[in-house]
C-alpha cells in the first residue's frame, strides 16, 4: 500500500492534487494548520517544529511525501524573509523523511529557478542554466540543489515540480486572471500593463494532476509543469474579456518591463518521462474557469 | 561599544579568531557546547535549538556575529546529511540576527564553491563562477545565496569568508600535514599521493586574523581568505620532511585524480579592501607548525 503524506494539502496548489492523488490509489494523509476540503486522514502539525515533524512521520509511516507547503502570500512573496524559514523546514523534513523509510519525496519549485536574462526566446529544458533573481527562486533553488545531493545518498527518490504559471479557481483575488475579471464584472477598466509579455500558462487542475503522476511515477530530478506554448498577455486578457462582453473595458498597455519577453517551458519530460499530458487546452480551461467565476459572483 | 558572538569558538577556526577580535577592541561572546580556553563570555548554547538561539540573541544583544560553527569531521564532513542542518540552523540564526538588531553577520564559505572543472589554471576571484560539487560545497554556496539575498532587504551587513586549505595546531590528526609529520616523525614511510596538485595553503593564525579584519571591517559579499599563492602537495611534503629529516622516508607519488591541479584564491580584496596581508610567509608558517609539533610530540 502506498501512502502519501501532503504538506500544503489546503492550499491553492497542493488542494488540487488529493482528487487525482486518490485515483492513483494512494492512502491519503495531510499535515498543515487547516484541513482541506477533501477526505484525507488530516493530521493538525506545523512544519517549523521539528519534534512535531518527527513524532508526524513516526506516527504516518509515509511511502511518498509531496511537499506543497511554502509562503505564497501574493506580491509579498517574492521577498519574503519566510523563505528561509520553508528552506530549512523543507531540508528538516528531507532529514525525517529519509531516516523513516519514505520511498519518494517531490518538492515544487518555480520556473523563477531560470536564468531568463536572455529574455526567454526558447523554452526552458530542465538541465537549462538557473539564475534565480529574487529571494523566493534563490530559497526554491537552493532546496532543489541541496536536497537534490542529499538524496542522492539515501534510498529515497527525489523529484522536484518546476512549475510555470498557474491560473484556476481558489487563487488569490488580486493575481492576475481574477483582478481582471473581477473588474471587467464590475464595469470598471481593467489594465493588462505588459500585453506584450509570453507566458506559459497552465490550469490548476492540470498542475494537480500532473503532480500526482509525478508523484505515482520514479521521474527523478527536475521536471517542469506547464503546458509547453505560450500566450501573451494580451491574449490571455482577451479571452477573459471576450467571456465577459467586457473588450470595450479592457485597456492593452505595452509598457516596459525588466521581466523576460517570454517564459515558457519545453515539456518532454512530463510528457514523455511521467507520461502526463494535460486533458485541455489552457485556454479552453481559462474560458471555463472565468465563465464559472462569473456565475458563481453573480 | 561592539559586541561580537562568535559560534564554534572552541572550533579550529573560530578559537584563533578569538584573540585577534579581542585585540580589535570587541567586547567577546561564544556560543557552543564547549567553551573555548581563551577568555570569552561562554554561553553554552544548542544552535539547532531555535528557541535558545532567539532567547541567546535576547540575551548578548550582539552587534556583531562570526558563524564559525559548522559540520566539519574530517573524511565525512564533504557528504555528511548534518550540513542540510546546518544551513536550516545558519538561516535560523541570521533570521534572528536581523531580528535582534545585528548589525554585521559573517559567515564562513569554501574554496570548493568555485568551479574547478576547468582544472584550476587562474586564481579564483570572488565572481568567478561557481559550481560545487560535494554536499558540503553546495550547502555552503547556497547558505551565502540565501544571506545574501535575505541581509540586503535588511540593514544587516553581510560578508561570506571563503577559506582556501588550512594547516596550523589544533588541527584532526588525520589531515594531510599532521598524518604526514607524524608517519615521518615515527619512522614510518609516508606517502603523498597526488604531489602534482596546487594548493593555496594558509595558516590557521592568518585565517583567524583575516576573518576579525572581515569582521571589523565594512566589506560585503564574498571574501576569499588565503594566501593568494600556490604550493604543489610535493612542495609542502618536502617542507614538512625537511624540517624532520625525513626526506628518504617521503614518497610523492603523482597518481592520476579527477581533484583539479590547481586551487589558488585572487586575495585582492583581502588585502585591499579588508586591508589585511599575512604577517609570514605560509612556508615559514609551516616550518615552525612542523617544527613546533614534534617537539610537543617528542
Amino acid at each position: 500500500m502506498s501512502r502519501v503524506l501532503v504538506t500544503g494539502a489546503s492550499g491553492f496548489i497542493g488542494s488540487r492534487t488529493l482528487e487525482p492523488l486518490r485515483r492513483a490509489g494512494f492512502e491519503m494523509h495531510s499535515v498543515g494548520p487547516i484541513a482541506p476540503a477533501e477526505p484525507t486522514k488530516h493530521h493538525t502539525g506545523d512544519l517549523f517544529d521539528r519534534a512535531q515533524v518527527r513524532a508526524l512521520l513516526e506516527r504516518i509511516a509515509p511511502t511518498h511525501i509531496l511537499h506543497c507547503a511554502w509562503e505564497v502570500t501574493h506580491g509579498t512573496f517574492w521577498h519574503d524573509p519566510r523563505n528561509l524559514d520553508w528552506v530549512a523546514a523543507t531540508l528538516d523534513l528531507a532529514r525525517t523523511a529519509a531516516a523513516r523509510g519514505v520511498k519518494r519525496f517531490v518538492g515544487l519549485g518555480t520556473c523563477a529557478e531560470y536564468d531568463w536574462s536572455d529574455g526567454g526566446p526558447a523554452p526552458r529544458k530542465e538541465q537549462d542554466a538557473l539564475a534565480p533573481r529574487e529571494l523566493y527562486g534563490v530559497a526554491k533553488d537552493c532546496t532543489q540543489r541541496l536536497l537534490t545531493g542529499f538524496f542522492a545518498a539515501t534510498d529515497v527518490s527525489f523529484a522536484w515540480a518546476r512549475i510555470f504559471h498557474l491560473f484556476g479557481s481558489g487563487e488569490q483575488p488580486a493575481r492576475f486572471v481574477p483582478a481582471l475579471a473581477i473588474a471587467l464584472k464590475e464595469g470598471r477598466e481593467a489594465f493588462c500593463r505588459h500585453g506584450q509579455l509570453t507566458r506559459d500558462f497552465i490550469a490548476i487542475e492540470d498542475v494537480g494532476a500532473a503532480l500526482a503522476a509525478i508523484v505515482a511515477s520514479q521521474v527523478s530530478g527536475p521536471v517542469n509543469v506547464a503546458s509547453g506554448s505560450g500566450m501573451t498577455l494580451a491574449e490571455l486578457a482577451g479571452v477573459i474579456a471576450g467571456q465577459l462582453n467586457g473588450a470595450p473595458l479592457l485597456r492593452v498597455e505595452t509598457n516596459p518591463t525588466k521581466d523576460p519577453l517570454g517564459m515558457i517551458a519545453d515539456v518532454a519530460r512530463l510528457r514523455d518521462e511521467v507520461g502526463f499530458v494535460p486533458e485541455m487546452d489552457a485556454r479552453e480551461r481559462l474560458a471555463r474557469y472565468v465563465a464559472a467565476m462569473v456565475t458563481s459572483r453573480s
